[in-house]
């Protein structure tokens, strides 16, 4: 929130597209072989031999998906790529290629555009992903930003979101509720910096739930962990809008109940104490709380061994027959029934803004 | 620019995110061996099999690309599938799948939404590609929209920007200006509109130009006839932005110059007569007027004969040494070096809106 400002500021509007974007990408390197041409044509060229291709595509606005008085940057730009590749990866796929394409109005300056893309460049070289395109131009009012991922799978290990079996065990990887405490936290920092500018947040207690708001990670590494156990889930799905919304995502694809175990639920030690501190039940925190991007999947009974001791994946539930219904079984063993009250991107008041 | 007041309109606050998007894209149908699973998981997953891939994306944003006061939303779903596809032809690719990602915000009813999608849907059966998946969310200010094209090709005969040679023929397809022009005539209408709401304008003899503008269409045809002529361009660009500025890429792709004939720049009637009630110059307009959509090549003077006849390229000039650099060989045969004042979506005071 504080800004240098010594800083310097080049305005975009000496630079023309094919410039900027030039400027902009320089660095940027090809590191799939299915990378045939990236950026400077009509259009990327690729070429994934027999693998299957999967394609995802978000759309992050100012105002709307986040707020640039307490994001950097530079961890927007890590963050947009990585929201996509939790997609990729939610399929059971290796995240290739990725394009960017942002809309900025003439408040932002070079220097700033350089440091959200310096944010992109940082998340492709770790998650080995090509920038193969995109587009710039201006807008009238704020930032926008559409990512597109595209990655490649064998045909036979894709996991859609609608292989769930009953009696399939419910398996997440992580833990929950982060994202939305770190972003309770700097909302209430923003608050108190309107009042006092010269205050001096101590954020001490609450660097990793910052950091799941902020800095966000998708999890490439769990795709490789399922495929070093043997394990092929029957279904997956990432969890952007929270648990109790992907859970009933699965479960309406898949044709199957579901009952979710509260006290499995995987909390950080500094869930449960921002929580308390906010009075907030962490349970619902982690249901509808969303923003984690953790893995959401099912997998058959027959691979529990396989994944028990590991320390990554938590199992939380199992599927049912549909008659079931979906539920939360409490820690008082009430069945209750779940509900998604995910972030709606088109309800008049999003809840985290 | 005449409202029916008796319209059904309904609030997007009243579905879901996903409600909207089934409800937009219930009748959207596969038609693409090449996409295995559209809309409805974490990503869609296509497959290719030996074919290379071309990707592309493009952002529209409203009052910066387009202007909702003379662009009907069916017309704005139409072509910001068109200016995609127009991308993936121009690799000499074949059109497949697209995202559309749209951010909108609540001034948007429902019915206005579905006026857009049934221009997507329009755009996608008249040019075979499939709705794999895409984005919905709220925004501030105005309406944007996001698509991601893919096309699928032999690698043998993607046709890059970078493979003109000295001596081959410039050619185009089509005519061009008119989609310059067509916006000059909608701009006019508008401020006549603004001063006397009542006025009826009478658009008769600019049906042409104003066609090019709203509802410009994608060469597929111009790909498929280079097939059956038996004719591979050596180098290929979409017109977005103006012939000149094209050209320009072309040259600085491929290290060659160019020798272009005014005379031979092809303009249909319309462009001419309107230029003329316009006071402005047609060649002008027919190099930096952008927007229209032809398919710019070089091709080998071998290749000559086979596409002298046909009335849908003219050759307008020919590739040089890059020493001769890039020109302009006006009616009085002096010759003036190209320039691109074309479209720059970063500038301060974009010159059509």
């Amino acid at each position: 929130m504080i800004e240098d400002k010594n800083q310097k500021q080049t305005s975009l509007d000496s630079l023309g597209e094919f410039g900027l974007i030039d400027h902009l990408t320089k660095k940027f390197s090809v590191k799939n072989a299915s990378t045939l041409k990236g950026i400077g044509d009509d259009a990327a060229v690729l070429n994934f031999k027999n693998k299957s291709v999967v394609l995802t595509t978000d759309l992050l606005l100012e105002g709307i998906h986040f707020d640039l008085s307490y994001m950097p940057l530079k961890h927007l730009g890590y963050k947009a790529v990585v929201v996509n590749l939790s997609d990729v990866y939610a399929m059971n796929a290796n995240a290739t290629q990725i394009t960017v394409s942002i809309a900025v109005s003439n408040r932002f300056t070079l220097e700033a555009l350089e440091a959200l893309y310096d944010g992109i460049y940082k998340a492709a070289e770790a998650y080995g992903v090509d920038v193969v395109g995109g587009d710039t131009t201006s807008s009238k009012t704020g930032l926008m930003i559409s990512v597109t991922a595209l990655g490649d799978v064998d045909l036979e290990s894709v996991v859609k979101r609608s292989g769930a079996q009953s009696n399939d065990l419910l398996v997440v990887s992580g833990d929950l509720g982060g994202a939305y405490l770190g972003l309770q936290v700097l909302e209430r920092e923003k608050q108190v910096f309107k009042v006092n500018p010269n205050s001096q947040p101590d954020l001490d207690t609450y660097t990793y739930i910052i950091e799941r708001q902020l800095k966000p990670e998708a999890r490439k590494d769990i795709v490789k962990l399922l495929k070093d156990l043997d394990v092929l889930p029957t279904s997956m799905i990432d969890i952007s809008d929270g648990l109790s919304s992907e859970i009933i995502h699965l479960c309406k694809q898949s044709k199957v109940g579901c009952d979710l175990y509260e006290t499995k639920i995987p909390l950080d030690p500094q869930v449960i104490s921002t929580c308390e501190e906010f009075n907030m039940d962490s349970t619902t925190v982690a249901l509808n709380g969303g923003e984690d991007y953790e893995l959401l999947m099912t997998i058959s009974q027959q691979d529990f061994p396989k994944i028990k001791a590991n320390p990554n994946l938590t199992v939380i539930g199992y599927m049912t027959d549909l008659s079931n219904g979906m539920n939360l079984v409490t820690r008082g063993e009430a069945k209750i029934p779940l509900t998604a009250q995910g972030w709606n991107p088109l309800g008049p008041e999003p809840k985290d803004h």
